[in-house]
């Protein structure tokens, strides 16, 4: 009874996602199919891959994750079946894979390989919808144990020679790091890739002085509640990652981020 | 283990869809069920018909779909339960049903019948709610196989007999057709029933000069790439469909268009 | 093949409730797991308790049913496992579930035990998203079979010992009742707790002049059809609960309604 995962920038108001799952069940009725996420603002490839890489730590070894954001598609880019952590992940090449890979296994333990798209596109497939037409069958063919990641694809490749993408990873200076927003949640909530379960990220917000987002110098708080109502602050998430909110609103509303580009930087003190 | 679909206007902010499946899980637990979409513009049939359209030819056959946009509830509408394609679908007789078989199914080789209600009403049914007293105990009863659509209902109903909408199928002149809007998608374009793989508006396609909409001619394209940003369009969609698009932005706001009533007219060349 | 539903403040988002579901399936890959509701206002428990109040006699015997509105995560507030109609309940000790079987249960009828937390949270527990730590494997561990209400908490606790919120049950006088709005729908309509299946408020709905809400004296319709568009009038939903609405229109745009605390009062003729 295998366990498949869904991860799309179409949206909760259309019938896409539906479609890709009676495609999967055409290949094993018996599969147990979970939404992570389909509300990713379009073909933003860095907040997809946030999303997947919070969650799939929790599910049970063997799980199929399969992520569809997709701006390539129509064009020429490959596709990925990934192995690492016990569970396979299948996506464009793009640089999704990696940056939920980032901070959580090292590149060396993650085994790429090209997907024989072939294989597993449908006969009257469209040129715009891979994720029902070559995604859906190909994840479900290896979520129900019918193929193996190696059947599924090429020989290795190395983690070099996938398409990462420039803002996945923090960068780091001495005295500071600088991350981007991959999210603003339902409570108007900036997160970020600056993680704190990064023994580099850790010990430099143990000593910070402010975060640098827009202009602004945030001040450091452990809880919402140290902070007076309205104020902008920075502090840590449930997830372990550096996180941006307005007390009592919506830091998105006031601070107008852009997903995958605004810049935040963790600054220590002198 | 069978497979059942479901389709309304319920929106995703209510538990009345997890209160139907309760009611399909009561009658068989195995069941897999799939949301197609609920954000189905309130009663807005010819949009539920849109997405089952689209969706139902890629499920294992035997799957039963349930459609609920159901303006009538509380009258004396009749109820249909239909075989096509190896389906089965079901839904109030109100024009929904024709409207998915349009273009994919002949008429002909849609046998229909009036559904039993009073095999699966609910003991304690409201006038209202349908949708859990009615269809879901009769769709879960046809997906777990312990009725058959035969016996689910009376003598085979005539195709003519049946509730069909006005503006389910284009209708077409010498040098142009008609269609309407059915949905506008979470990128705002309009997606109508100009449909491609009709032979009929391919042909004119491939000889057309303009859309018309709204009162405004629109140039053809075959890529969004092909147009400035701003600009509006008409083109086909990843199903075949004609759809009409601002080039970077949403055609719905700027045209404002009608689900189920703006008309579209593709005009050959003279 | 046990069930398992959810509601939640969570949103559809973000992968927090695809999440949970990972760690349910980790516990039993067989479990079918139903969504109720994700769009409860943030920590708003009453409107929360409406939904799974509604939903709960549909499903079948043996379900659990686990609700995560939950403002107290991270101090030292109780968790809560209930028996009751045959079902299983988990929640946080906050009011919410004897607002679940409030009118529907009578208290002595609910075992109410206090859930043996250490029994369930994870190793890498955060101390902000029990869903996920504490909430998700209890409740999957139920659903599956694999531990009793009894054994995985402590001994009953009286229903008197169990938190309750103000305004769960509305307050009755000779000639009135006071009730509360509990959930604005997809309609724009203001479904209150004022419930025609208690006796009480039925009596006193047979005999009623007008409701007031925010200032106003509404008049009570039986269908919609019996006002003219553009009114506001009181009227009986489809699940038995007393019902604000703008015919044709949104009566939460107009009124402004708080869910949870704006009154709503049912007043006899003289």
């Amino acid at each position: 009874m295998g366990v498949l995962t869904l991860s799309t920038d179409f949206g909760n108001a259309d019938a896409y996602v539906g479609t890709m799952k009676g495609v999967a069940l055409g290949v094993d009725a018996s599969l147990r199919i979970v939404d992570l996420v389909h509300t990713v603002r379009p073909q933003n490839v860095l907040e997809g891959a946030f999303h997947l890489r919070e969650a799939w730590p929790y599910f049970p070894p063997g799980t199929v994750h399969l992520a569809v954001v997709d701006p390539g598609v129509g064009t020429e880019r490959r596709s990925l079946v990934a192995e690492a952590g016990g569970q396979i992940f299948v996506a464009p090449d793009n640089g999704l894979l990696p940056a939920v890979f980032a901070g959580r296994v090292p590149p060396g333990d993650v085994r790429y390989r090209v997907l024989d798209a072939k294989r597993f596109l449908l006969d009257a497939a469209s040129r715009t919808f891979h994720g029902r037409d070559l995604y859906a069958p190909a994840a479900a063919t290896l979520a129900a144990g019918l193929v193996s990641p190696k059947a599924a694809g090429s020989e290795p490749v190395l983690a070099s020679a996938v398409v990462t993408l420039d803002r996945a990873e923090p960068s780091h200076a001495e005295d500071r790091a600088e991350g981007v927003v991959l999210h603003a949640d339902h409570f108007g909530n900036l997160i970020t890739n600056l993680d704190v379960r990064d023994g580099r990220v850790r010990a430099l917000w143990e000593r910070a002085a402010h975060v640098s987002i827009e202009g602004l110098d945030l001040p450091i708080v452990g809880t919402y509640g140290e902070a007076a109502p309205g104020a902008l602050v920075a502090l840590i998430d449930s997830f372990g990652l550096v996180e941006v909110a307005k007390v009592g609103g919506s830091a998105v509303s006031e601070l107008g981020a852009d997903v995958g580009s605004t810049a935040i930087t963790l600054v220590a003190r002198p």
